[in-house]
């Protein structure tokens, strides 16, 4: 019995329940089925899961899905549709009709459908259980977010050719005659990476003063001197598999400041990387690099020094579990997960470095092939 | 008082909260803030809107977002946080300190949170208003829809061009020496939008029976004599607001049986534009079309004929309000929606046209700027 059935049965539940798009990346990892509008999955314990689509998408998901799919009509939801105003009560029913009892529900699941159900059965909220489910990655999905990181090499690759072949006039760089921009930089990446398949949203590339903010996305003329972060999260259009990867670059000369937060940032993801492997906790290697840092002048609390965690698991979302950071439990065989130690100064820049890989009985399988060095 | 505000204090609450990502649309249009973590949103008749982010997203969300941002410690969510195992009820006690209240939310809010603020105070589920204020748009929203459909107009182009260009080799498309595929023509698309800032995904490339599906994506090569649907919805990267077109072609000489249907999807089109304007309801627009298609033998039920609804709301969604379908309510000044007859028959294949454009007080304002030749 796999861990979504035992968490039927425990909770007294005769069905677990999920009603999303497949935006919402647990509905996607059920289902297999990629759909803008939402789905309904239903599974009780030692029986295949039902998605219910509409008409127009059932030959479709008949195709795409692992799943034999019941369209609206066959699931009853007509049947209780009597006005359009009451379709979170129409599909309550329906569902109660293929439960057969009380229901599981995710932690997201739309209180509005919950309080439809309420009237027919019991809704009970589960904690997780499929994000755990993702958390321990099989084979096939390894192999997925590893073509994703091979793709996402060629987008790091594009973006730090053009950096490296840039001139620099009066402190800005420039390439084929036009001033080099964040925006060119993630263009060409974007273009790149769509070669292999891959999408990616909000590539930072963040320059100097920028890059003292981990998530800001990076606009206009990038500057000679400064470092410069580029973190790529792409996505696998087909799949919908993420990965993941930082570098920090500077075209000129670093300052001694930055030189040193860059060394810093070095050795943090060398020794988070030797010490990761099943069974050891998110919360200690985090420590470890918070340790590190604090020997080196750097701190881990406010808004500057090392302001994130080191880590997150990778799978359909780019950031899921588990955490490797003060909340982080114990990692397992299979999770795969990002290092990136980070360290941020306001008035200075940021430094950033991030790999992926897979956490074995004894180590980290890294997927990341690409250079860290800082200058070009 | 904006209808917000109204439903707040209709339902008796104290507070509007939501709590999501921006991939969320309600919660973008709220925040207009871009974030990949869920935020929260809490809003008081007459104040202004909260948004409540990490420490790392302060600084961001201070200079991107419409809203003064407070930070999770200053919102006193760590104050209630005891162990990471209670994340839903320190998120509940934290806003139950905000709202000073009852809370009113949206049908789409996470059951677990609501769960937590049960304990609190009385939890009101919203129908909807937010996607009412959604569905009309502001001058500045139509023009954000408008110049993502002009960038699709050069993405479309891109797709036609290569149809247009290819030579016919035993009943197969061929380009530059290698076969055309729906995969060459998507990435060169996606790559053409890429240009103007824009991501597409899930393009429809669809030719001969694959068209019969009105949502398969198509895949491998592409023949001569077929119908091949083109469905391109794009989004602009930074303001995160959709378009949505269609086109039709054949490359080569299309079946009597094609041409037809082109024909009648032409005329549906044109008749269901002339009849679109403010206080006309969905539904009667639809059922012309319908009744339109009735009268040359198509039917709109079941998997042949026109199996979807006429049209839809577009904005931060791709489908959103209204809808021009059997349940479509009165359109308004200032809905934006797709245009989009289509007629499937398996065995044959489909065609389908779709523009977009504004509901005026007289008319329909169509952006779409695209010639609709079946025969390339």
């Amino acid at each position: 019995m796999d861990l979504l059935d035992q968490a039927i049965v425990s909770s007294g539940a005769a069905a677990y329940v999920g009603y999303a798009s497949s935006i919402d990346p647990d509905m996607r990892y059920l289902t297999r089925f990629q759909t803008t509008d939402p789905v309904l999955y239903l599974k009780r314990p030692d029986e295949r899961g039902l998605v219910v689509v509409s008409q127009m998408e059932y030959a479709r998901a008949a195709s795409e899905s692992t799943f034999a799919p019941l369209t609206r009509a066959e699931a009853g939801l007509f049947t209780h549709w009597k006005d359009p105003s009451d379709r979170w009560s129409a599909m309550a029913a329906a569902i109660a009709g293929l439960a057969k009892g009380d229901v599981l529900v995710p932690p997201s699941f739309p209180i509005a459908l919950a309080r439809g159900l309420e009237s027919h059965c019991r809704v009970v909220v589960d904690e997780g259980t499929i994000q755990r489910l993702r958390a321990v990655k099989v084979p096939g999905e390894v192999q997925e977010i590893r073509a994703v990181q091979r793709a996402n090499e060629a987008g790091m690759a594009a973006a730090v050719g053009m950096i490296r072949a840039a001139e620099v006039r009066d402190g800005l760089l420039v390439l084929g005659g036009e001033e080099l921009t964040a925006e060119r930089v993630r263009a060409e990446c974007h273009v790149t990476l769509l070669s292999y398949g891959c999408r990616a949203a909000d590539t930072i590339v963040a320059c100097g003063e920028q890059a003292a903010q981990p998530h800001q996305r990076g606009t206009g003329p990038l500057a000679a001197d400064q470092p410069i972060v580029i973190d790529i999260f792409p996505e696998d259009e087909l799949s919908g598999y993420f990965a993941d990867m930082t570098r920090t670059v500077v075209k000129g000369e670093p300052s001694d400041e930055v030189r040193g937060m860059f060394e810093a940032v070095v050795e943090a993801k060398a020794l988070a990387i030797a010490r990761i492997r099943a069974g050891v906790s998110g919360a200690e290697v985090h420590q470890a690099v918070v340790d590190h840092f604090a020997e080196h002048g750097y701190a881990s609390e406010g808004a500057a020094g090392f302001t994130h965690n080191l880590g997150h698991g990778v799978g359909l979302e780019v950031h899921e579990l588990p955490t490797l950071g003060p909340q982080g439990s114990l990692l397992e065989v299979g999770n795969v997960v990002t290092v990136e130690p980070g360290l941020y100064l306001p008035g200075v820049g940021g430094v950033r470095l991030e790999d992926l890989g897979l956490v074995t009985p004894h180590g980290f399988e890294n997927f990341t092939r690409f250079d860290e060095d800082l200058v070009l």
